[in-house]
C-alpha cells in the first residue's frame, strides 16, 4: 500500500470504457453487434500519433498493465516492472495501451457481460474466438485512438501470439512486434495441460453446464484446480524446490494422524487457486484456453511459418526463458529461425532464468537490459522521425 | 489375445491369496491385526531358496506383472517386457514375486477390503501408510515363502523407493537392489502434480468425503482427471508430439461452431482416465499419493544419505531416463553419488528414451541389455553358490 507512488511508477491510472457500435466480424462466422473495452493507457500521445505501444495480455491477464487504482492497492498492475517512466517500455517517450480482450472477465465484452440480443447474460454462449478476433478489435481501438501505426505491439506468451498475429495481418500497422515467451502455436503437452484445466472445470457439480451465474454460484473448486493445474506448470522444478523443497506447513512430520501432513507447496497452491476463483470467470477460462489451443500461425500459409512471416512488415525481438517449459525456448528459436529464413530483421534473446514461464512477468536484470536497449531504439526512431517530420 | 502364449512368456499364471494372522505394526502406530496380500509367482523358487527376486509396483501397479490370467487377455502383466523365460527377469533362473501392496486395490488389503474390527469396508479409514509398512509386510511374506535373503529386489518409481528402504531396513536379506527411475524423496513440484491429482478426486460431488460406496457410487470424473494429470506429467514432450502432435480428432478443423474442435490427445487422456476411473480405487489413489509425497529415504540418518546407505550391504544397479522429467536422471545421480561416497557397489546407467517416467514400464534395447547383463550376473552368482554348496 504504498503512501507516495514510486517515482517510475506510472502513478493513479484509471481504466476507461470504449464502446463500438459497428458490428465486429468474428472468425466463426457471427457478429458481436456491438462491444466494449475496457482500457488503461499510460504515458501522452504525441503529435504525429507515432508512438503508440499496444501491450497484449496473456491467459489471466487483463488491462491494468501498470500502475495503481487507488492508494490502498497492495500491487500494481500486472506488468509495472517494465512499464512506466524510465522502465523498459518508458511511459517518458511511448504512449501505451493496454486493453482486456473481448471474451475476458474484467470489463470487455465478453460471457460476464449482456448479449444485447437476448437481455441476458453471455455466459457459455459466448461466441468461440480466435486471436484474430482479438486483433481485429484491438485494430478498431487503434482507429479510435487515431493510431494509423503502433511504435511497437508487445506481449508474452497468448500475448505473444497476438502481437505476431498483428505483424501478418496488419503488416502496416507497426514498426516493431516483441514476442516473449511464446510459441507459434501450442505443443500437444500444452494442449493436454489446457485440457486438464478445462475438464477441471467442467467437472465441478456447480459448473452446471456453462449456467453457474443463473444458479448464483460459481465452480469455485474446478476453477482453483485449473488454476493450481497452470501455476504448477508455468513454474519451474528448481523454482518450487528453492521456495518450497519439502517443508511443511506444521513444521513437523508427524505420524500417526488420519489428519493428512501438508506440505508448504501444496498450502501455497491451494492460496493460489482459491484466490484466481474468486477473481476470474469460467466461461473466459474455457474460451481463453481453447484461443491458445487453436492458435497455429501458419495454419493458412500452408503451414509454412517462413510463408507466413513474409508478409510481415516490422522489426522483431523474441525473448526466451531458460527454465520456461511450457513454452520452452526451442520454440521461440523456431520463430526465429522462421524469421531469419524469411529475410526479416530478429533480434533474439534466451534469459538465464529459475522462474519457469511466469519469468516474462518478473524482475530479471538480463531480461530488462535486453528489454530496455530494444525499446530505447523503438523510442529513438520515433524521435528521429518526428524530428524530420518537424523540419518538413 | 494370444491363441498361443509366446514363447517367452510366462504363460497362464494365477494370482494367490497369502493371510497373515499376526499382526503388522504400522509406522503410524496402528495395526492391522490381520491382512491378506494378492501374489503371483513366476518361475521355481530352488532347493537353497536363494533365487527368489521381489518385484515392487509403483502407484498404480498390482501384483499382476507378467503373463497372462486367461487366453482371452489382450495384454499380460504390466512389466512383462522384463519377467520371463529369457528376460532380463529370467524366470528359468529366477523364483520371481510380485504382489499387491497393503493399501492397494487389487486384492490385498486395503480401502476396498473389510475391516474385521467393524465388518465394514476400511474405505477412507484405512491407517495412513509408509513405504517401511509395505517393506514389513513384504518381508513377512518372505517368511512364509522361505526366502531368507533375495536375490534381488526390483523396482520402478514407488517401486524403487521400496527396494531402497529394503537395503535399509533388512540390510542382510537382499543381494541385489535394482532402482529404476526412482529418487531418494519427491521434489516439491512431484508433490504438487500428486496434490493436483488429489484434489481433483476430493472436488467431485461423488467423493463424499471419501465414502462414496456407501453412497453406491465412485468419484469417476476425479479420478479420471486424477489418471489425466498423472499420466501428461509421465509422457514426455517430445512423445506427446510424435504421437499426436496437433491432429485433430475430427481430422478437420471446421470454425464457426460452438461444439469444441478436439484435438487427439484430448481424446487419448478422456480414454486413459476414464479407464483407469474404473479400475481403480479413490481411497487407494489418495493413499498411495500420500505414500509417495512422505517417502524420505534419509530422514531418520539426519537427512544424509550417506548415512543411510552406509546402513545397506546389498550391490545396486540404479537405471534413470533422459526424458524422465518426474524423476529425472539428476534424482538417480543423486542416489549414486551418495552410493558412491557410502563406499557401496553401484552400477548406474542413464538410458536415452522419449518415453518420459513411462519408459520404465517400455520396451528400449538399451535398457533392456543394461538390466539383462545385470540380472545375469545376480543369476551367476546364485548358480556358483548353488553349485559350491553342493560340492561341500
Amino acid at each position: 500500500m504504498p503512501e507516495v507512488f514510486p517515482p517510475d511508477s506510472v502513478g493513479l491510472v484509471s481504466p476507461q470504457l470504449f464502446t463500438f457500435d459497428t458490428p465486429l466480424e468474428l472468425s466463426c462466422g457471427r457478429n458481436l453487434q456491438n462491444y466494449e473495452l475496457m482500457v488503461e493507457t499510460y504515458g501522452e500521445l504525441n503529435a504525429d500519433k507515432n508512438n503508440g505501444v499496444l501491450i497484449c495480455h496473456a491467459l489471466s491477464g487483463h488491462h491494468h498493465a501498470a500502475g495503481y487504482h487507488s492508494t490502498a492497492d497492495t500491487k500494481p498492475g500486472w506488468w509495472d516492472a517494465y512499464i512506466g517512466p524510465g522502465k523498459p517500455i518508458d511511459t517518458r517517450h511511448f504512449f501505451v495501451v493496454s486493453l482486456n480482450n473481448i471474451g475476458g472477465c474484467h470489463g470487455s465484452t465478453g460471457p460476464r457481460t449482456i448479449n444485447p440480443e437476448t437481455g441476458q447474460l453471455w455466459g457459455k454462449h459466448f461466441p468461440p474466438l480466435r486471436v484474430r478476433d482479438w486483433v481485429t478489435s484491438q485494430a478498431k481501438l487503434a482507429d479510435k485512438l487515431g493510431i494509423a501505426q503502433w511504435a511497437a505491439i508487445v506481449g508474452g506468451s497468448l500475448g505473444g501470439m497476438t502481437a505476431m498475429r498483428w505483424a501478418l495481418e496488419y503488416p502496416e500497422r507497426l514498426r516493431h512486434c516483441v514476442v516473449i515467451a511464446s510459441a507459434a502455436d501450442l505443443t500437444a503437452q500444452n494442449i493436454a495441460f489446457n485440457e486438464l484445466a478445462r475438464r477441471a472445470i467442467r467437472s465441478d457439480s456447480d459448473f452446471h453446464d456453462g449456467d453457474y451465474l443463473e444458479h448464483d454460484t460459481i465452480p469455485r473448486s474446478g476453477l482453483a484446480l485449473a488454476r493450481m493445474i497452470g501455476h504448477v506448470t508455468y513454474l519451474s522444478d528448481a523454482l518450487m524446490e528453492e521456495r518450497f523443497g519439502r517443508e511443511l506447513r506444521s513444521g513437523t512430520f508427524q505420524q500417526g494422524l488420519d489428519a493428512p501432513i501438508e506440505f508448504q507447496v501444496e498450502s501455497y497452491l491451494r492460496h493460489q487457486g482459491d484466490r484466481f476463483a474468486t477473481d476470474f470467470d469460467a466461461n473466459t477460462y474455457l474460451l481463453m484456453t481453447k484461443i491458445l489451443d487453436y492458435f497455429d500461425l501458419a495454419r493458412e500459409y500452408g503451414g509454412d511459418p517462413i510463408k507466413a512471416f513474409s508478409h510481415a512488415l516490422c522489426n522483431f525481438l523474441v525473448v526466451s526463458f531458460s527454465s520456461d517449459w511450457r513454452f520452452a525456448p526451442a520454440r521461440s528459436r523456431e520463430i526465429v529461425k522462421s524469421l531469419i529464413a524469411a529475410d526479416k530483421n530478429v533480434a533474439y534473446a534466451e534469459i538465464q532464468s529459475d522462474m519457469g514461464h511466469d519469468a516474462f512477468l518478473l524482475p530479471n536484470a538480463r531480461y530488462e537490459g535486453v528489454f530496455r536497449a530494444y525499446m530505447t531504439r523503438v523510442a529513438k526512431e520515433i524521435d528521429t522521425f518526428t524530428t524530420e517530420e518537424d523540419a518538413l
